[in-house]
């Protein structure tokens, strides 16, 4: 492929199919023109091949899929709403799926509702490496959701379920949790003090808001939820890869039928003091901390 | 570095000097929360080392502050005000200059008024890669001046001078061309029908007016505004990392002094038709698209 007919073919992807009417200006002038409603969320992640999936076996289009997915999964932890990305490709010299790989991030990008309206592409002598700049809306009544709201006092809630991501390919496959979060915000307000999502383990991130906040944090194994095939409580605390939403809410009475319905799943509690310990069903305790997965 | 530790720097960084009033929530958390007035603005660039520098003989220093002047001057050239930055940093296995490049990211951010705001870090089996995302805030009047504007009877300018950017190391110190796009919306209004920056060469880069307004372009060679130790048209039309921005004016009586006063050179004119040609000082004519530098 050469540069030069991979932009004329994104550009004309871009012509052919409206990118929706906050879209302004999208791939192929100095920048893209966006409009926004109220305050802007911004992340950036990265996939890399070799680190956060395996060429060998994922397919191009599951990977733009994760490119993508793992960066709007950021926006839904702060209770958000994606609104458009950008994204940077590397690829090895001689790449053959240039086309396949643009299509597929523009494809996924409409169907995730986070559509791409700019990018760069450069070479390298190294395996592909993605990066995803993703732009989302805060929440028009609670706001940002962030890790550093969590109180004495607060339930600790999960979505969905954990672990094995990573062996069964979910990892390709995982819906970000945009709607639940959005979900969260709207039912319980201000109640809803802290949220992550569940990138590197469940008890990794989860030591993540204990710290933001200045707040102890105790998780139950025993309830932690486990995805089909996974047996161990140590795998859903520790396998990484998940896309969960983690949250922490100033309960009230009700509150557990309504967030059973979302899907969540009761898994500990938060108290005054420091730390993140999980208690396992023989009665130990572990350091959550210690509980996950390094990419790297 | 271990990226913990890497994480914990950037968040005391961030900690102990304030980002601005924009910058509600920077690094740290799941997102970056950021105040946007009006219609935002959105570029990522990418530099490789080896590709857009050399790492034997770029300072790590001046890497930090290309890979965000490039992304900045693509603000510049929509007469924009950048606001904030994102950067995604892939680097190479025991890579030692994690913090320098950091602390160059952030220093140079708060120097260029564009405080980065968040970032991921990786690594592969590869030479760095630095992906920056820019947002930006359109000209409050004028709005976003795209590179389709150009009418025939326009005038062609272009600010400072071109060539051996690469060769003189220029292109790793380059001021991005912010204030001079901005006093050009100011001066002209809609009368700055388009405008480019020019980083793949000014031939190149001037023929994508050509191509994306529907227009014809003519320059004059012997007009050219040549660096200090440029020798040949050729070599200020066809070197690329000049980072001037190019713009076509609809001309009124004063505007040669006025855009003379701003820095700017006019270098040719715009005719119905298309194709960009440069009409050397000898009177033959070369196909300006054919002149420019290839970065892959």
């Amino acid at each position: 492929m050469s540069e030069a007919d991979l932009l004329g073919h994104i550009a004309r992807l871009a012509a052919t199919k409206p990118l929706g009417p906050r879209i302004e200006v999208g791939p192929g002038d100095d920048c893209a023109v966006v409009t926004i409603r109220g305050r802007l969320l911004v992340t950036v992640d990265q996939l890399v091949d070799g680190r956060h999936y395996d060429h060998g076996t994922a397919p191009i289009d599951l990977v733009a899929r994760k490119a993508l997915a793992r960066s709007i999964s950021d926006i839904a932890a702060m209770a958000g709403t994606p609104v458009c990305a950008v994204v940077a490709g590397c690829c090895p010299p001689g790449f053959p799926y240039g086309y396949e790989l643009v299509d597929a991030i523009h494809r996924w990008g409409r169907a995730l509702s986070c559509p791409v309206i700019g990018g760069d592409l450069a070479t390298h002598d190294g395996r592909l490496v993605l990066s995803v700049t993703v732009l989302g809306e805060c929440h028009a009544t609670r706001g940002p959701v962030l890790r550093s709201g969590a109180r004495a006092g607060d339930g600790v809630w999960v979505t969905g379920a954990l672990g094995g991501s990573y062996r069964t390919g979910r990892h390709l496959s995982f819906p970000p949790r945009v709607t639940e979060g959005i979900a969260l915000a709207d039912l319980l307000g201000d109640r809803l003090s802290s949220m992550i999502d569940v990138s590197d383990g469940l008890g990794r991130d989860t030591a993540r808001i204990a710290r933001a906040s200045g707040v102890r944090i105790a998780l139950d194994a025993a309830a932690f939820p486990m995805a089909l095939g996974v047996e161990s409580w140590e795998e859903a605390a520790g396998d990484g890869e998940d896309y969960e939403l983690v949250c922490t809410v100033t309960e009230r009475a009700g509150d557990a039928a309504a967030l059973g319905a979302l899907g969540l799943t009761r898994i500990g509690e938060v108290y005054a003091g420091e730390g993140c310990i999980i208690r396992a069903p023989e009665g130990w305790e572990v350091d959550a901390a210690s509980m996950g997965w390094d990419h790297r």
